[in-house]
């Protein structure tokens, strides 16, 4: 255990030296393999709970490879790598709280258990997914071009006996961090049920705190996805390649 | 996802078809190596948060193979079978709450998923192993004896760059179950703490609810534990191996 | 490294105290859920190298659960328990080598690097699964009940993004061994192939030298599979769940 | 299976479409934290096997990650993204083979099946891994600077129940390839033994066949090694970070 100087043991889901999660803020830098998709509203409306509304249709599918670190936890990138790096694929539906619009998410599968309960501690609907695997370049490799129009791009999710997530991109131009479609703030749920009546329970609809965002790298092209979600057959699908960074310290109770 | 015919996607964390946790009650059915020992009650308690109560030291440590199944869900032992099979490892301390006593697991290691937070969410301190092996023999195989005095058992649980838990069992002779110590109920805390102020929180001692208990094929020996967890130096360890199975249908809130 | 004491480090392939293979011979008591089936014996053939031809089209399927040790090393039952059991997933097609009746395994997906390179150096064609499951009981566990006409059993196989075998069996009555259908020999290939002209090679075709063979606990019903190897639509498949053991001594070469 | 259109069934081991090795040449570029080491010579020769000869006790050790491809499957980094990413983690020992200097991996621990396999086939003494982490830093992740004087990177690696290699390394200053110490060109062994006297053979030593070599964003510091393996108390431990790009052809027999 790393809390073994620490004066009590953390709970799993309490933040601290010797928990699961990290004390925050959470930074993070991720590579992403992106496609932009058209879902059925009536097929989506079922995977979106009140008190929010599908807005048109407009979905997000991505898979990326994230470096993440607690605000006070730095040094882990050194002494603990394997509590820094991720892999997570998500699929978002573009929404509206009342007049404001955003993206939730119905699920996002991840593959640590750090990043599964900061996750659901924050609003996140996490799953922990068996492998999650993208397309990694390396300037370096005699056999790899560098990423150009035609090259092709891809990663996909599995959890179970099941391939839950997979994409395909096929880069045609170079683009600028505003190319991308916006989709305003993150909505989200933390929920806590109970196992008994004499328990009490956490329900509250969120809105993840995020900051500090930056976008580079960013290539455009045709995208195609495949995913169990039911989703309705996704339509007017695009692609992009971008790698990001954010911030995140919590989140907000939706009034 | 399994979910594709309920109406909406169920939240991770609340117990449905298409959610990270089957409908309770749960039923579980498990294969122990379990060592009993003596550990520092000074340096216990700092694993042992209030309203609970180090009682003398006294302490169990196992690795185990699970099956499991929720009580609506039992054809996943057929259609999901990864859904119903996990390894658990878990260091445990006697306790008591008023006068009550009982055993609090300050952590409890488990390889999936589903029993992460199935077990949270009932008040154990669940975290995610890496990897959970234990002794496993089987009586077709020509090179392996039946179990018996002088065999030796063990296992272990792995966590990132460390192996949290190590048993060693040497069977010395054949038992009853009555011949197991008990530790009376089991304490756990249901914890799901805010990331900002707007957000409500669970803190809550609990008493985990079970029933059904039966064991078998009791074995008793000589022991040695080693933890990462600070128990201080393991003295007057026995060892035992058995099976036993019961019911799990959520966890009351201590008074 | 376990071979700390040895004089020099094992080569990986070597059987040995410090290398990834135990001394044989080998043994093994696995629990089998198994579908036999017709396929295509057009498109078995093309699975099936020389000097093996594809008999009639009977396959047998099968996810099993395999304890194994070597001869010299029972004991890493208790000091390696993960080097001890292990996940294997195969598909045999029935052949002829000469008037010399058995079967080829086209590919065996086990889940650990000792079965997967233990088994190429006798001669099956075995890959890395990502995971393999399946149905799982435990006599104790209070809400699952025996094995008994109309359980239903089921396993899997996942590698990469691929769900390579899935197998599904509804068993109808009891059976004794001699009622599962028998496959005489078992062939395989023992190949290590060059890269560069310099370099030596085996290519060997050869039979599996099993013996101490033993059966038990024979369940038979009906049984469905999916496969993505090209075996053509599996028409008259028929189920099987039993237990079994046996020794494997190494494999002889075919003349 | 990849290979449903290829004409046969490839063996795991013969590169092919459908086998677990894709065609060569291979191509590799790859992110590494290093630390060079002075063993025991003593020690060291129980870890190398003749025709070798321990040079002076000079070893590298060195965690990585790996983009690979194979050279007429470079499309797999976006169609089989998991087929094209590895770790790896490896202790060499400089030496002599007659009058040429170089370098003997006594083990090299990957995470793949196709790394494992592939490397065997070359002359690699490799075993597969259960976890290999090291530190990865993001330029856009809004919690971590840029590699500077002063940072601390790391790596290990689990087999099993074992962490059989850590590394720290503490960089001071920027550095130019040259900078990095040179061992020669790489040794091994290609070995496939028999498991009955019917069978043929493989035991060669050869030298890895390796081109294209380039290095890049070096960095230099202090380091230091923990292993599992008899190396003797490293001394003089010096640390690196860098990137670096080769082509493997194959391996070619030593005289």
């Amino acid at each position: 255990m790393e809390g073994t100087t620490s004066r009590t043991l953390d709970h799993p889901l309490v933040p601290g030296a010797s928990s699961a999660i990290e004390k925050g803020p959470w930074h993070y830098g991720a590579d992403y393999v992106t496609v932009y998709f058209d879902g059925d509203p009536a097929r989506l409306s079922k995977l979106v709970p009140r008190p929010f509304r599908v807005a048109d249709g407009r979905c997000i599918a991505y898979v990326c490879e994230i470096v993440s670190v607690g605000d006070s936890g730095r040094e882990m990138v050194a002494s603990d790598p394997d509590r820094t790096v991720y892999h997570e694929a998500a699929v978002g539906v573009r929404c509206f709280h009342h007049l404001r619009g955003g993206v939730y998410f119905p699920v996002m599968w991840v593959t640590t258990e750090w990043s599964l309960l900061r996750g659901l501690l924050n609003g996140y609907q996490k799953r922990l997914a068996d492998k999650i695997s993208l397309t990694k370049l390396h300037p370096l490799n005699p056999g790899l071009e560098p990423i150009a129009p035609g090259m092709k791009l891809g990663g996909f999710c599995v959890k179970g006996s099941q391939r839950t997530l997979s994409l395909r991109v096929t880069v045609t131009k170079a683009g600028i961090p505003s190319d991308l479609p916006t989709f305003g703030i993150t909505f989200g749920r933390r929920v806590f049920p109970r196992t008994d009546e004499s328990q009490g329970v956490v329900q509250e609809a969120v809105e993840i705190l995020k900051s500090n965002s930056r976008t580079s790298d960013v290539w455009l092209g045709e995208g195609s996805v495949e995913t169990t979600l039911p989703v309705g057959e996704p339509k007017a699908a695009t692609g992009a390649v971008y790698r990001a960074g954010f911030t995140i310290s919590g989140s907000r109770v939706l009034p």
